[in-house]
């Protein structure tokens, strides 16, 4: 037996944006190992891997490792990258059409045989230059990720040192050097986000009382989600913190607020989050958000030990891809009236 | 038809309590014009009005106003109150048997007659000085209320001044020698306590990104609830946080967090919170508290409008009243137990 089609329910997300007459594209800026590919996975997860592509801008540096240690530029240099050629691409992606694609190879330093893409429904392109002011008429979604100099750099040293071996106080010069270059040419960006994610180390001690006495949780950070309000009459999205923690005497610390602010000129909501969420909280706004997406939960790809250790940064995944989904959810609206009338 | 005994479910506290051997002594603590008397009513609309009786320490004073303004000693030094009765009477009650309460009366600075008090199943004693040692073996729980100096002072001009007409230097000046008496004689019971609430003016505009750029909701504290864990195996209590507010423009703040702290050198929990927690999640925390207490709940009694425009401190009610029905559960446990054994 088959189902008469207008039996079948259409108006989820994953549905809405088969049919849709356009790809969405998502831009995601901030400094190399920040965290970028963090949100974009969130949003994988949430709306389904077959509905992402991603893009990475690496490919369009305009030299490779070999030639950027005669020439002693920075890719971070805006000059040093095909900027044109991303514009270029992101008018055919747009359009629906597959572009030939530049591939980095961070292993070798090289660049590899170019790729050609087709676009998914969703297109997100993710790098140094992703909200430069030509492409941002290109895209329809612009998230920053702009976490903290000394999070970055502990960040940076543990891989660099700790697993690769890297000389520390070389790396200390090239970090220092790499960092006025991010801040002439990256860090202003954030300026024109509809999201910002700011990660710091963990405030959770300034919230003890007389002394911090819990177990230090690993990967704990303090976040902020930064987001401008866009009254969407989107679904209520729960998180049930369990207070019952407070009679516990293994209770594991969190933080959660919202606060009404102000950033670079708009008006925005501050979503802080720190420590560790339960992950009983996490499924069931998980599942609110699927419930928008239309897809099913495969609990085997949500409970990757990673990220079921780092709650603060599952939850926040999920902060950043609600805001986007809502303005997929605008756009593919918008479009279906236009359709009609 | 009539439902045979053991068809009626008599697990929730409120059976239970009509059945308990003993009357349940709670103690509360903390300045006059803290708040004390907010943290009892929570436990009487959770618990239900006619489980607790409530006897304020007022009456145990020696003086009445006129023989204070001749003596010059203050109610707060504690020689000055008839704590021997006060303790005689505590193991009365206990015991189950009714006392002769003297009763100060606030508007003459009187003396009136005194009054017989029968004890309901959880009798709470609020005053200046109900945590003092040799009270507190009669206690079964003891709670101290710690309201900011400058929250304190502030309620008390608004009221002295604004409504009452007292003259704000004259009013300074008693202040100030109050408070150098408070700290001698009743501050230190806070290290005693089961549970300590600490109010503080609201810190939202910290958590804010450049520019706090919400309306500053009225009524609105800083709290930290300061609980000894118990691993009691009480129900989950669930805050269902809508962060779905982050898209939306009139989002009004809120912060809830939760910290394994020491506080006097005891291993303690400490819950924040701020702002203003949206009705319907309080609402749905009230009802599983009720589920544990077993009282219906009465729309009407919960929605009045003072409590639905102070979201803080109606939160801070349940989060209060949480661990001292914990308290409660556990001692009839042990009772029945006792019986049983």
């Amino acid at each position: 037996m088959t189902l008469p089609a207008d039996a079948i329910p259409s108006d989820d997300l994953r549905s809405l944006l088969q049919g849709a007459r356009r790809p969405i594209l998502l831009g995601v800026a901030g400094d190399s190992g920040s965290g970028k590919t963090t949100y974009t996975h969130g949003i994988r997860r949430l709306l389904g891997n077959d509905m992402v592509t991603s893009i990475p801008l690496d490919g369009y540096h305009r030299e490779d490792r070999a030639q950027r240690r005669r020439s002693g530029r920075l890719p971070l240099d805006p000059a040093n990258n095909h900027l044109d050629l991303v514009e270029e691409h992101l008018r055919a992606l747009r359009a629906g059409k597959p572009v030939e694609v530049p591939v980095y190879n961070h292993q070798t330093g090289c660049f590899d045989a170019p790729q050609i893409v087709r676009p998914a429904p969703v297109v997100v392109i993710e790098g140094l230059h992703a909200l430069y002011q030509h492409l941002l008429p290109q895209l329809d979604f612009a998230l920053y990720v702009d976490t903290d100099r000394d999070v970055k750099w502990r960040w940076k040293f543990e891989r660099d040192v700790s697993y690769r071996g890297h000389d520390p106080a070389e790396l200390e010069n090239e970090i220092q050097r790499r960092e006025a270059a991010y801040k002439q040419w990256i860090d202003f960006q954030k300026t024109s986000a509809d999201v910002v994610v700011k990660i710091h180390e963990s405030d959770l001690g300034e919230l003890a009382h007389q002394q911090y006495d819990g177990p230090v949780p690993d990967n704990c950070y303090h976040m902020e989600i930064v987001t401008a309000p866009v009254n969407l009459h989107l679904p209520a999205l729960h998180l049930p913190m369990n207070l019952n923690a407070a009679m516990e005497a293994d209770a594991r610390p969190f933080m959660l607020a919202m606060v009404p602010s102000s950033y670079w000129g708009k008006r925005v909501n501050v979503t802080h989050i720190d420590g560790v969420t339960p992950i009983e909280a996490i499924q069931q706004l998980e599942e609110e958000i699927m419930a928008l997406t239309g897809i099913a939960r495969d609990l085997d790809s949500c409970l990757v030990s990673d990220e079921a250790q780092n709650s603060t940064m599952r939850l926040a995944q999920s902060l950043v891809a609600w805001p986007f989904l809502g303005k997929v959810r605008c756009l593919l609206s918008q479009w279906q009236h236009e359709d009609l009338g």
